[in-house]
């Protein structure tokens, strides 16, 4: 790793392959993310085009279809039915997380592929459902990390493989935001477990340094142990207003990570080792600066025209270049399958409080 | 807190009582960071002198003594013996962990104050010896906590005390250095348990972030939960060249750290409440800088000409202050004893795999 990877070409896309041809999307649920990011982000993408919107509300989906010129505007039911479907070639599933594996049924049936928000379901069981039968269907499927195409993410992970920090030492992530005040509403489906699965804040937030640190060390958490704690009324139904763990990875390795849907928005994750130190601060809100220490040298690398929209506008194009290509996706079904699993151990460590091996 | 408080009043003594006299110190231990630390902050202070030199070697003392203008230059032996107590009102204790108990033992003996490197002693039970020591001498004694008048620290405090993050949520701590590339000597005092205690890491670095969080957050710790390992042969007789703990606080609230020996260097201790995140990057090696978050506002405070000379004079003169006015020193023995107490648990819950209440 030069400087010059890490500014002449810190923004390259060196997962691209230069496909031929766009695939057409169906935006599967019109909540903020899709309508104030997705479909902005759509808009700047190389391979990539909304043609279909598809929401509860047909007066909903025909209007944000008629403002961004997609073709048109579908229910839910609609889109079971395989209304429109010559239309699209792939699905983004960015509905609340108990409802993608009826929209990825859907799309298998249809034999379009599939980008899926994370996590991938609300549970293990449904998300191994989702997971088969994206399988089944033989459409490809990818979990939506939006951090594994993050430049700042790529070239923390270039600098890892090339043994900038020496063997890792420890990891450790923290992932905030105050999501009453973000959306000043506690019967949010964030905070129903019927709809968000075993918790908030993990599943939420604390996924993110989970999947990041993973993606960016190669290796899988082997066992994990947490505590959480709920005092706020609107957290009644979640166990995890607050949740602290320590992974142990692969080879020993302890991450430990810290959440909280009702704190102060922070995100980090920092990786310590015998020869040097990778961190992303801030790493999660479209906002990832990236600060190296190796010895004395200080480096600190923040593109401050970065945002969300560009994250996802690099998730959709290196979907895109996948689905086109035909080439392996990294973090397909069974990458966020793995992730689910931890989480759920996250939630039984918790529960039982006992350590959890997986 | 306002902005005259972080920028026109940020290293504003607040502790500081004007008063009258000096009080001149022994130096016990005359290892590298009493000579290029201490020494020179001595020499910048408002109420301290150094006038006796203590060592195993009188050449060196004498030596030293020379160069900086004390009385004179000493051996233990003759400290002990009272030689030149006419000379000195306080001692300040540099030494290995495990012989501070003998020089306050003196120290007592002859009503001299003591200031005493941390951690207090190499075990609980010779650091209760020591305490109780100074107790029965009615000498002050004060824990060598250099973070508690540190001027970053200090306005953390006072923005913690005002409620700028709210509620806390979890606080997270980090202390990494390499110590072998250090002091390039596999045979060092740190890494001998008979001298260091219980451990290195924990006993040397990680007691940076334990005590701090507890000075700044008012809550000491209730229950312990640890991991350590040691890999690298010259960690061969210490359990922790790695360690990872959670600290459960007062009220439940989690600290959690991390720290080697054998590592990059860097440090860290971020404290996120409900309302705002306070984060001290680096924290403890003689660099603080201030980082305050609320809402959407982001403040960055950095004194770049404090260091840690700067931070001995301010604890030198801190100690000096309250020996002078007789007023009551915070980090005093029993403070310091506690954290003992705490890396004692430590240590113990990552022996056992158990989690140890306090």
């Amino acid at each position: 790793m030069t400087e010059h990877a890490l500014i002449g070409r810190f923004d390259e896309r060196d997962w691209e392959t230069n496909p031929e041809g766009t695939v057409r999307f169906a935006l599967i649920g019109l909540g903020w993310w899709t309508v104030d990011v997705v479909v902005p982000a759509l808009e700047r993408t190389d391979y990539c085009e909304a043609t279909v919107l598809v929401s509860s509300s047909r007066e909903k989906a025909a209007r944000l279809a008629d403002r961004h010129d997609a073709d048109r505007g579908i229910t839910y039911e609609e889109y079971h039915d395989g209304v429109g479907s010559e239309a699209y070639d792939a699905v983004y599933v960015g509905t609340p997380n108990a409802y993608h594996l009826e929209y990825v049924e859907t799309a298998a049936d249809l034999g379009k592929a599939v980008l899926c928000e994370k996590p991938l379901e609300a549970s293990v069981e449904r998300a191994e459902r989702l997971v088969e039968a994206a399988e089944a269907g033989g459409v490809p499927l990818m979990t939506a990390y939006r951090m594994h195409t993050e430049p700042a993410v790529r070239r923390a992970k270039e600098l890892l493989d090339d043994g900038f920090v020496g063997e890792p030492v420890h990891a450790y992530g923290n992932n905030t935001q105050p999501v009453l005040e973000m959306i000043p509403d506690p019967d949010q489906w964030r905070l129903d477990p019927d709809v968000t699965g075993y918790g908030t804040s993990v599943m939420d937030l604390g996924i993110y340094p989970i999947n990041t640190a993973r993606f960016l060390l190669d290796r899988d958490p082997v066992a994990v142990r947490a505590r959480m704690a709920s005092t706020h009324g609107a957290f009644a139904d979640v166990p995890d207003q607050y949740a602290s763990m320590t992974l142990t990875l692969e080879g020993g390795l302890p991450l430990l990570c810290t959440t909280s849907q009702h704190a102060q928005q922070d995100s980090q994750l920092t990786i310590v080792g015998t020869e040097g130190a990778i961190e992303l601060h801030p790493a999660f809100h479209g906002e990832a600066k990236l600060r190296l220490a190796s010895g004395s040298l200080r480096v600190t690398v923040d593109d401050v025209d970065f945002d969300e929209v560009a994250e996802m506008r690099e998730e959709f194009d290196y979907f895109a270049d996948r689905v086109l290509s035909g080439d392996p996706i990294l973090p397909d079904g069974r990458h966020g399958l793995a992730d689910m699993r931890t989480i759920a151990a996250v939630h039984a460590s918790a529960e039982r409080d006992e350590r959890i091996e997986l």
